[in-house]
């Protein structure tokens, strides 16, 4: 949680950190700007145990002061006479921006970097920084910033914003069902009222408009794969593929806040009309695994640890697994889940390695995302997701947005 | 233009490039992977004169696949192995897999670092690879770097995308326009049918669901700012504001291709029913000013030099600009234009500073957008903005996507 940020950078020697960057798809100025739209030129400057200053420019100084912190124009810093002293040399006038900015601010120390930005520009800059001042060191974090740690579990207010896109992304997932069970199979594919195909293109193109109307967006895009190609984890379905019934349907949405924001991550798989006895039987093996994994779970428990106990329950139903066999691609062949917040993935993460510390930690908010994948020709995809929130109070996770578990679909065969 | 990348390289001294990070929001890898969609622990590597290598999790084969490159799975290289043989630490391990894939692809020599990652977490891990392979020096560029180089020309199929997202845009615009005078007004605002006032949030809400249908996103956000807000250029509009007549409205619309891809930026400004003198003066003045320069630019033409030739034409009518005062916040206080393509934001730029070499160069495609902003109380704001491709057959800019550019909309004013 934000509270915990200077304590935090105490720990790891840092006297202040910097973020640069626009807002959007860039989390640690979202996240310390609180939310407000600003774009490439903006710099957030935070010493230890101080409000961040926002420097940002004068076409954006309205936006940034709905951030409620104090707001610097970066025309005070006169840049295009750093420009033109420095004769057009982009690297060093920011160099020497970057001088004056902390001049200003009384910054020196270990100044910790972040920001989603060109990491060429990013290496040149520190490095022209780190050469020209001799009271100030631009470092980075490679893992397990202070950023993840902070982010790792939700205040109040991001489990209700949280809350509200999966309630919202589970509203999408019950129309694209009730869509696709409105419409009647011939010759065993889902056909319009015109009699050609429904395709793949047809369904997700109306899951962008229900997303719309949700006030969400899909930076990722939905994964909507069908028969052989769920058998690959992140195969996203060819847009021209018809809706075939029996085979199963991988459907996996990770939509956002519009304007950016707070993602959710969901995920039902589905067959229409029937289930295949090898399917049942393999759906039934990942709904246990994951009833047996959401009843297990407690908090604080090692992430690695539920992992490595997915493995051995779908080992012991006969598939094969990333525990089994490292390179597999065949069985269960994905980490169990993942943390998400301003980040699709972020800590916790779930791997099995030595190093790996997460927890469910309370006020975390993670996946559970058991599947088992068969990409063979004729093969299969089962993946089931729901998006949980380690309740701090009760020491267990509660789903946030909760919708059916059943395989199949109904759809009117033939009428 | 892509063709051009392996002679830049040369000239640079570059070896090979590397890009990391996933597709959605960072051009580097969505250019040179072909538009593919591939996550976060992807990493791209061109050696100069050979085509790009793609190594990607396992997850994504089939969609990295599509790129037509070659493709390594990730798993490959064992980085679980590394993750384990270095006891969790990550940036150890991340650096030997660096040297790993180095060797297995034979890549030496200056290595330029590309993508929109973490920057603190790219400093970290080029400092490591730089410290532990001798062989190989990972290099950054600052500005003006190969990409934006490559990206200022567009080829055919390129220009072919971003006029299809401008005929959508206007298409959009045009829906706005229509939505708008489709209201009556009561006391000089517009109402619904309720008699409730009609909000900036109400419209901004059915621009999303256009641009859904239209295929489009929107990751920047639409301006939508009216009266004294339009008088700051960036200011968004409150979603709570009424829609009032007799002031101007700055409608700023930047999407693009749904699924990430191809930028469009468009901007109109329209006074609802009736347009106050002062307004239309200054309306005229920027509409003039827009036709000047459009009939003078010729391919070229050193963008500086059209900055200065705009602050010239409105000084001429009266106004301040950001050449007869740098700092000033009213009057012509933004550059000109600037290109569009994969960023909302490259080259060319129009700002009038010493080493600005960037010219109208056959092939751009860039916007021209002069404005007036006076945001005092009772303030206003005006900006024209067109996106133009200088088309290297006729060396003038043609027009991507055109719409009216009427100032007053008409309403049913108390009907």
């Amino acid at each position: 949680m934000k509270a915990d940020l200077d304590r935090l950078m105490a720990e790891r020697g840092f006297d202040a950190l910097v973020t640069t960057g626009p807002s959007a798809n860039n989390p640690t100025m979202y996240y310390l700007a609180n939310g407000v739209s600003v774009t490439e030129v903006t710099m957030l400057v935070k010493k230890r145990g101080q409000t961040p200053t926002l420097i940002v420019s004068s076409y954006e100084r309205d936006e940034a002061a709905k951030s409620g912190l104090p707001v610097v124009e970066r025309s005070k810093y006169d840049p295009v006479r750093l420009l033109n002293e420095e004769r057009g040399d982009q690297l060093r006038a920011n160099a020497r921006l970057w001088e004056v900015v902390f001049a200003d601010l009384d910054v020196r120390g270990t100044v910790a970097l972040y920001g989603r930005e060109e990491q060429g520009r990013a290496l040149a800059l520190a490095n022209e920084v780190n050469a020209r001042q001799s009271d100030v060191r631009v470092v980075g974090e490679f893992a397990n910033t202070v950023f993840d740690a902070v982010w790792t579990t939700k205040d109040v207010d991001e489990v209700a914003r949280i809350r509200s896109v999966g309630a919202r992304t589970v509203g999408v997932v019950g129309n694209t069902a009730a869509f696709l069970s409105s419409h009647r199979a011939v010759d065993d594919v889902l056909v319009k009222k015109d009699g050609s195909p429904l395709t793949i293109g047809d369904v997700k193109r109306e899951i962008r408009l229900w997303l719309a109307e949700a006030d969400l967006e899909d930076p990722g895009g939905v994964i909507f794969a069908i028969g052989r190609d769920a058998g690959v984890p992140h195969s996203r379905g060819e847009d021209d593929q018809p809706i075939a019934l029996g085979e199963t349907i991988v459907y996996d949405i990770s939509p956002r806040e519009a304007g950016g924001g707070y993602y959710f991550d969901f995920t039902r798989t589905w067959c229409l009309g029937f289930a295949p006895p090898e399917i049942e039987k393999a759906y039934r093996d990942v709904l246990e695994t994951f009833e047996t994994i959401l009843a297990e779970a407690k908090v604080n428990d090692l992430c690695r640890g539920l992992q490595q106990r997915v493995c051995q329950l779908l080992e012991a139903r006969g598939h094969p697994t990333v525990r089994s066999d490292p390179r597999t691609n065949r069985g269960y062949v994905t980490s169990l889940g993942h943390g998400v917040g301003l980040n699709i993935h972020e800590h916790p993460f779930f791997s099995d390695y030595e190093g790996n510390v997460d927890t469910l930690a309370p006020g975390c908010i993670a996946t559970i995302e058991p599947g088992l994948y068969y990409p063979d020709d004729g093969g299969f995809g089962i993946r089931i997701e729901d998006c949980l929130w380690m309740d701090p109070a009760m020491g267990r996770l509660e789903n946030l947005a909760d919708f059916s578990k059943e395989l199949v679909l109904p759809v009117n065969n033939g009428v």
